[in-house]
This record gives structure tokens, C-alpha cells and sequence, in this order.
């Protein structure tokens, strides 16, 4: 049976996968069509932050809002049937207003904050706001200890949504660093999520920007650990190129890996992974970069990575799954 | 010149004002017309609570709205162009909504929340966010400790909201207490407000209910002293009945007057006041109740209380402060 139609059954029982957030959340949707409640989605808290006193975590609730089926296709980003009554006024109360948190969303930004002050951990709280939105994957964020990324611009260094939202990615990135992420272990579910593998199963790296999104996961030694335990163990992992053509799909990506000194292209992202990935997911357009990106010792899939709908994430979630085959 | 129509100018220079929420804020509305800036009002923290970890302020957020232009006529509470899109997805994540929240009204919750929560005091934040919303008068809490009115039920100690909006005040209140009221002192800028006044000015008790919005201002020791401090100095104290032809003009004042062992009229909330107030104003229609009311000792002034529109509201006040002229 020839690869591309063969049935998903045969691919692995489960899956974590290490995601930021659009990216991740496309790709984690497709997975999530196939695995259901066997996927574990690891995510990069290092773009959390507070705002107006409430705890914000963007690449969580992308991932979260996907995976139930809320998000807001049109706007690209929050919740869909969404609302603006409370950012206006927030505006009349003289807060900041560059970081646009809807109505709906906002609830999960109070109950999350109020279960914090509580002192419920926030891997409790995430999976306390994934149950009731019904989704059927696990989320958990990457640590429980903060982590905070900065990239250093002209300007001086701002945190990533400062950067990312409040100057829309324009400054040139000069450096970046994850505060806090020397000191940060994963947690206890993180950990277990990845020793739960078996080499049936696979470790996956969504097409997020692999600086600022998959960054932050790998400068955790412990889950760098846990990825290198579980490839010891003969678990695979297979990464899938967020630049495409050259360019980022979404996001700052592309201009941030040449400002940082890197080539924006599918083989500059596997040079970044090649140390601690097995098997590396192109886009066809970029199908002659193949035999570099294999000079690496990596394998290579070859494969349409353009997430648009429903169906081309659960088409490459299949191929995906069937790339952890070896 | 016939009293209804003196002008305001021979009223008072300086008004304070002790409020609990729509009765109180009603009259400030009225008061505010007239004097502006030289209105405080000093309101009742009894009733405030906290839901979703959002700190709530009933009373002291009615009087702003009012006093802002912002309250929503129609629907008697609240604030104007609400929309209810957070309190939905709450309920969604599996909180309880009886205590409905607009996205408009939760972005004074947040704002204060978040100063609070810096550790600015209660007072500060309520100055910020009257100042952001353009509210002429000055609106106090009470206090910056917390009190806390309960009642007593058939179902036993109810907090107050769980009372007033969990269970729409049916069941019968056989006591009440507000904890935290002895240990509670009036702050600096409530005090200072009193002894601000001279005789030419007026200290203004609104139709509020008199057991749950006046009873919890006039259990702190503290300020049942402020303002017997100034009728000693020649202040005079009138308070305005919140019983029309013995009914509550809103909320449950009637029925927990009678179950209290209290009078469910004008002359019974006379009674409650009598020690402490000089004026008494009640309804024409209550013009009967006149005499007993001055047979307790007070001064009675007659007019229409009832608080339609801005013309009443202003014409009320208007009365209030020729009242307050011997």
C-alpha cells in the first residue's frame, strides 16, 4: 500500500506533541482528529503575561480554543462569536488597549486568574479550563514556573508581546532569552506524558516559529531530557518545517532567523533541530532542499504542510503519523 | 419667597451625603445638579463582594454610573450599552452566573481588581476610576476594611448578594449583622468630609433601605461619631424616607422593617434615625405621619420624594438642601 493512503491505524497509539501557538494549534487539531484523547499537547508558556491584573497565556488558549472548536477562523486568532465591550471601556478607564482581549475571552483569563490566586497550580487551571470547553487532548503547559521571553531590538530588550503585539514584530531582533527557563523544570504531567511513550508511539514538533515558540520548550534541560530520553528509548521525533518557501506561514519567524544569524528556510529550521529530531516534514515547494536537509542525518517527508481547512491539518496529521513509522 | 421655590444658591455650600445603591445614587444624581464638586458621598461597603476573584462594589458602582451619566435606565441597574458576552463563556467554564456581570460593568472590576490587588487602598481606586469616568462628586467607601452585612434567615446566615440576588430576597431576614464593623474605622477622606462642613452646610441621609445601605455606615463607631460631631457643630443631619405610603420604593426594605420588629412606614424609619438626624422628609403622601414624626423630636418637611426622572431627582434635591436651611 503506498504510503500517502495508508491507514492511520498503522501510525502511532499516541502522541505528544511541542507546540506554540497558531501552528501548533492547526497541526494539534489534525492530530486530535485521529488520536483523540491519545494526544498530549506541550506548550511554550514563554508568552505569558499579565494584563490589567488578569494571567494571559496565548499559545495555551490558541491550542485550547482549536482543539475545542472555538476558534475564530476569520480573525485568525481568540474566540469565535466574540465581543469588544469590555476592552472599550477599559479604554475609558484609561488602560492600555494594544493588547485585545475580547469578551469571551476574557472569562477564561478571570477564571484562570481568580484559580490561580487560589493557589491551584497552572497545570491544574489549564486542565481545568480544557474540560469544560470539552477538549478531548491534553494540554499542558511546558512548567509551572515562569518563563518569560525578551528579544532584544534597537529598542532595547521588551517582552515578546510588547514586541510581538504592542510593535507588530517590526524592530530586527537582535538576541533573544527565556527569563526564568534555567531554572524551570516541567512538571510532573509533562514528564510522565513523555515516559508514557512507547516506541510505537511519537514525539511531534509543530511548524511554530522555532525560535520563540519551540526555543522555549528546548531551553528546558528537563524537557530537552525528556525528548533525548525518549528518542534513547526509540521513540521518534518529527519535526515539521514552519518556513515554507522561504517564508514564515504566520509571524515574524523568517526575518527573526536571519536577524539571528540563520538561513529562512526549511533547512535553516533542521540545522536548529538536527541534534535532537530524527525525522524532518517539508513543504513539496521546498522537495529540493531534501538532500541537504538528509545530509544532516535527518529523514525527510515530503508532503503539502499548508494547514487551510479542517482537512489538509488532518491530512498532514496522517502523514505525520505515518512519517513516526519507520 | 415661598420655600418650593427658593433658589439653591440659600442652600448649603457643602453636602455629605451617606448612600447605599440606587436610592442613594438616585438623590446624588439630584445633589450633584446642584452642587458638584461640593457633593460627597460617602457609601456604603457592606454589600461588597467578590465573584469570579473579581472584587465587586455594588453600592459605590451605582452611585459612579449615576453620577457618571452611565446608569442603565431601563433595565434599573448596571451600566448603559452592556452586553453579556464574558458572563456567557463563565458559565460555560462551569461557573455560576446567578450574579450577572456585563463586559461593560466587569472592566470597573478589573481596573480595580488589579489596583487593589497592587496594593493601592480602596479609596484611591475608587477616586481613579470616578476620575476616568468624569464623576463631578466625590463618592467615599465608607471604609477601607472590610465590613460585611449578613442576614439571618430560615436558611440560615445568607452574605448579603446571595441574599438580595441568589435567592431575590424571599426569605424572611430575622437578623443582620455586619462583620467587620466594629474593628472598622472611617477613613481619613470620610472624616475629613465631615469636618469639612460648616453650619451653612448639610449632612443628607438618602432613601436608602435603612436596615442594609444606613445601617452598615452607621455601625462604624467611627462615623456615627463624625456625624454627631457635626450637629454639635451645628451641621444639620436630614435624612429622606425610603418608605412611600409604607411600601419600599425597591429591594426589600418593607418586609425586613416588619420582620425586624420595625414600623413598615416613613414614621417607622423615623424612629430608627431619630437619635442621630434633624430633618426627616417624607412623601406627600405620608403627610399624615407628619405629626408623629415631630412628636419624636424632628423636623418634617413634606414633598414628592419619588425620584422619576432628572427633573424629580433634581427637584428632590433642591428641597433636600432648602430643608437643610433653619
Amino acid at each position: 500500500m503506498p504510503e500517502a493512503t495508508r491507514p492511520v491505524a498503522s501510525g502511532p497509539a499516541r502522541v505528544v506533541e511541542l507546540a506554540g501557538g497558531v501552528g501548533g494549534a492547526k497541526l494539534a487539531q489534525g492530530l486530535q482528529a485521529h488520536l483523540r484523547d491519545r494526544l498530549t499537547v506541550v506548550v511554550n508558556t514563554g508568552d505569558d503575561l499579565e494584563r490589567h491584573g488578569l494571567a494571559i497565556w496565548p499559545d495555551h488558549d490558541t491550542v485550547m480554543y482549536t482543539l475545542a472548536g472555538l476558534d475564530d477562523r476569520e480573525r485568525g486568532w481568540g474566540i469565535r462569536d466574540e465581543t469588544w465591550t469590555a476592552m472599550d471601556q477599559l479604554g475609558r478607564l484609561g488602560e492600555e488597549t494594544w493588547f485585545r482581549l475580547g469578551d469571551r475571552d476574557l472569562a477564561t483569563h478571570i477564571v484562570r486568574t481568580a484559580r490561580l490566586a487560589a493557589g491551584d497550580r497552572p497545570t491544574d487551571v489549564a486542565r481545568h479550563l480544557q474540560r469544560a470547553l470539552g477538549v478531548a487532548a491534553t494540554i499542558l503547559p511546558m512548567t509551572d514556573s515562569p518563563v518569560r521571553t525578551e528579544v532584544r531590538t534597537d529598542d532595547g530588550w521588551l517582552d515578546f508581546q510588547t514586541y510581538f503585539v504592542g510593535r507588530q514584530q517590526q524592530p530586527t531582533v537582535h538576541e533573544v532569552r527565556f527569563g526564568g527557563a534555567a531554572e524551570a523544570a516541567p512538571t510532573a504531567e509533562v514528564v510522565a506524558s513523555f515516559e508514557a511513550l512507547r516506541p510505537t508511539d511519537a514525539i511531534v514538533v509543530a511548524p511554530s516559529n522555532p525560535i520563540v515558540s519551540i526555543g522555549p520548550l528546548m531551553a528546558i534541560d528537563g524537557l530537552r531530557a525528556a525528548v533525548a530520553a525518549g528518542r534513547v528509548r526509540g521513540i521518534p521525533v518529527i519535526a515539521v518545517s514552519g518556513i515554507v518557501g522561504g517564508r514564515a506561514l504566520k509571524g515574524p519567524a523568517d526575518r527573526m532567523l536571519v536577524s539571528l544569524g540563520h538561513e529562512s528556510s526549511a533547512l535553516g529550521v533542521a540545522r536548529l533541530y538536527a541534534d535532537w529530531i530524527d525525522t524532518f516534514v517539508i513543504d513539496t515547494i521546498d522537495a529540493d532542499l531534501g538532500p541537504a536537509i538528509e545530509a544532516l542525518g535527518l529523514r525527510v517527508v515530503v508532503t503539502d504542510t499548508i494547514m487551510t481547512d479542517d482537512a489538509a491539518r488532518s491530512r498532514l496529521a496522517r502523514d505525520v503519523l505515518q512519517a513516526s513509522v519507520p
